[in-house]
């Protein structure tokens, strides 16, 4: 496999999404390998031994992505056994020309904590742990967002994303076999309704979850999974909630489409 | 000040990451905007409308970040009234030479669902919840990694970045203040010793972070906060444990610290 390293000042999570969505065009295999938080000449040198030492092994020059702009880094990097891409360089100058601005590169500011938004992520985490699969429903004067679906529909994966990612507070709450007689929304659920985001999921992946964790339970039944996922998305239009289905999305994916739809104000970008 | 776009025919997420990265170069303030999930000509017709009308609105070009594939679509995008830049095409025809093999584009292969992580990912979201705040300590033979330190250290984020970005099984426990007078580890750490690292964080901090969740108690006080912290890092030292301080740290940068020092195995890239 053809060894790829993504390096930085930083996490290098900017070269990993780099350099991933290059190499995911190409249908091969590669041995990836992060190097984070090259700050200094030294840790430089020691990243240009690895991937050497690597280029030797392997017989065919690592793909090396990179985001360095000390130039003093950024010499040692480009001169490693390995073919260098650095997709700064291309963009900067026309930018520069464009905002008729210079670019003041400092060290790794992106990701990193001065980016301001550390309160208010941490704060909507805590805020999902506390309101997550309706573990209490009298603070949903606080939610940006609250999530309703069946259990097992994806709703704390995204609370959690929404909160991690963006630091919007996103509540959960779960409708249940006992809600099913009758379904309606709940008066807490109710003051709140512009809030309100449905998630549903196909009734064969939902049985397949819930099997996992109770096996050949009524829970994991096809007869419960479809009864509740007919029940739910019966309420979704009634009320006219907004909803998605999750079945082929991922976490990224849902959490797109939810806020295409609604439009919340991220507190990160 | 001057409009941005994030535009892709998925989450978006690698054109933010990427325009992102370049914007924050600049001593300026940009309006982002993202629009994801561009995935036919009509709402290609669509996205150019709005660029449009916001480059008529704010008589600047819009910047326009994009990772079209698809050449429909992408001319469409091209002939907006904005400023395009679309880093695949820098990249793609070197790498296809380098690599020899043609890049073969799909519609959004990342941030996807059909990255196979998902699965690891929710799994380890739910042991992350499972085995927060030391709330099951017989579950670690399952644990990637065991994160430890004094209650509001960054246990808690961390773990779900973990769990959530990379699809490794995090627990965590806390040492509270009963814990204090003879700090040791107990023996359902002792057992995975290999697995645990430290957190910890200046006593300042801590004291505000603590301070807004409990004002004016011992929990937050400024002898309780620094008792504790000189016994846990006193504890780390003597066990050999590893740790960092989370002080000046998001969460992004305390997770590539982690998997820096471990070696932790990502089960998504």
């Amino acid at each position: 496999m053809r060894p790829a390293f993504y390096i930085s000042d930083g996490t290098a999570i900017t070269s990993e999404v780099f350099g991933h969505a290059l190499l995911s065009l190409f249908p091969m295999e590669f041995e990836h390998h992060t190097i984070s938080f090259v700050e200094t000449v030294a840790k430089a040198e020691e990243a240009k031994a690895k991937i050497n030492a690597i280029s030797k092994r392997s017989g065919e020059k690592p793909l090396v992505f990179h985001t360095f702009v000390n130039p003093e880094i950024r010499a040692i990097i480009d001169s490693c056994d390995a073919i260098i891409y650095n997709f700064l360089e291309h963009f900067v100058s026309p930018l520069e020309k464009e905002l008729n601005v210079q670019a003041k590169p400092k060290a790794h500011r992106t990701h990193s904590i001065h980016e301001n938004s550390y309160d208010y992520r941490i704060d909507a985490v805590n805020y999902a742990l506390a309101n997550d699969d309706g573990s209490n429903v009298t603070n949903y004067a606080d939610a940006d967002i609250i999530l309703v679906g069946v259990s097992r529909s994806g709703k704390t994966p995204t609370s959690l994303y929404l909160a991690l990612q963006y630091g919007i507070k996103a509540a959960n709450y779960p409708f249940t076999d006992d809600d099913m007689d009758e379904l309606k929304l709940p008066n807490f659920l109710k003051q709140h309704k512009k809030k309100i985001f449905g998630l549903t999921i196909d009734p064969e992946r939902l049985m397949d979850i819930r099997d996992n964790r109770r096996a050949n339970s009524k829970y994991s039944s096809a007869r419960q999974c479809r009864m509740e996922l007919r029940e739910v998305e019966k309420l979704y239009k009634k009320e006219k909630i907004p909803f998605i289905n999750s079945t082929k999305f991922s976490v990224e994916e849902i959490t797109a489409k939810i806020l295409a739809e609604t439009g919340l104000r991220r507190h990160k970008y």
